[in-house]
């Protein structure tokens, strides 16, 4: 698996495997017109320090992560990150790898910490991956997102430092 | 005191108060060169369910909150808010009438809950305050805000259900 930084060429093959996941609505506090310029624009071309790094495995893109100030100004020296994986590729580690990239790269791009708003509880791989790689709960969001099947869900507030 | 809601002529005053406390970036994790313009937009322009009270005394006006929701899409259901009290009313329960106002009217708006996400933990005032009215400290975000003269300090995440 190579994780590199996503070129604006890789996105037709990113949206492929991100759109069932926005459309789905069951992992990100995304508009619910979320359409595939909004997230190009949220994901691939926020200026520096944001980031955005691809798994690559075979040739194809596996994953993805994109990395930004959680909030601007006095609060920007925390990273937020959102991570998409590819279901065709599960089980293989890259969300993993992806996690480990992304703390790294925040670390190297000077972030102090890197904190997650909104890890959705029922998503318990996402929760139990990001745990073990260090990121803490700090909170659980009472009924904080509202999952289409399972209805109100807490959400985890996550962080860690760098 | 009168609470009612904003209207478009009350910018001026309000931005009267509001600008020294932008630019303190003390209290809100803003950006650096947060304008006017974005200021206007930000608290007084975004469409409902968002909703921005002011209050007044003796005709002029001493604070304002503005409310929003936390999060889009599966979020939305749970309301954010900003305020700022003019420090030349301060001490006459300005801040407390907005912060009842302000859960009162995000209740009568259908918002399931109130959430703060970086309340710092030098504005020992607001952090009181907040506390009297049910907002519970979820999580405190170490080091999350940068304060100008006092380095990194704490963000309290507070919620509270309506």
């Amino acid at each position: 698996m190579l994780i590199r930084d996503a070129r604006r060429d890789d996105w037709a093959e990113m949206w492929a495997f991100m759109r069932p996941i926005v459309e789905a609505c069951e992992t990100y506090p995304w508009p619910p017109d979320t359409t595939e310029s909004w997230t190009r624009a949220y994901w691939m071309e926020r200026p520096a320090p944001a980031a955005r790094l691809v798994a690559e495995i075979d040739g194809r893109i596996a994953g993805t992560v994109e990395i930004h100030p959680n909030l601007p100004g006095q609060g920007s020296h925390v990273a937020n990150a959102g991570f998409m994986v590819d279901p065709a590729f599960g089980r293989r580690g890259v969300g993993r790898a992806l996690g480990e990239a992304a703390l790294a790269r925040a670390k190297a791009d000077g972030f102090h910490a890197m904190q997650f708003n909104a890890v959705v509880a029922t998503n318990t791989h996402a929760v139990k991956l990001w745990h073990s790689l260090g990121m803490r709960t700090l909170a659980l969001i009472p009924g904080g997102f509202h999952h289409p099947t399972e209805g109100l869900v807490d959400m985890h507030l996550m962080f860690r430092e760098l």
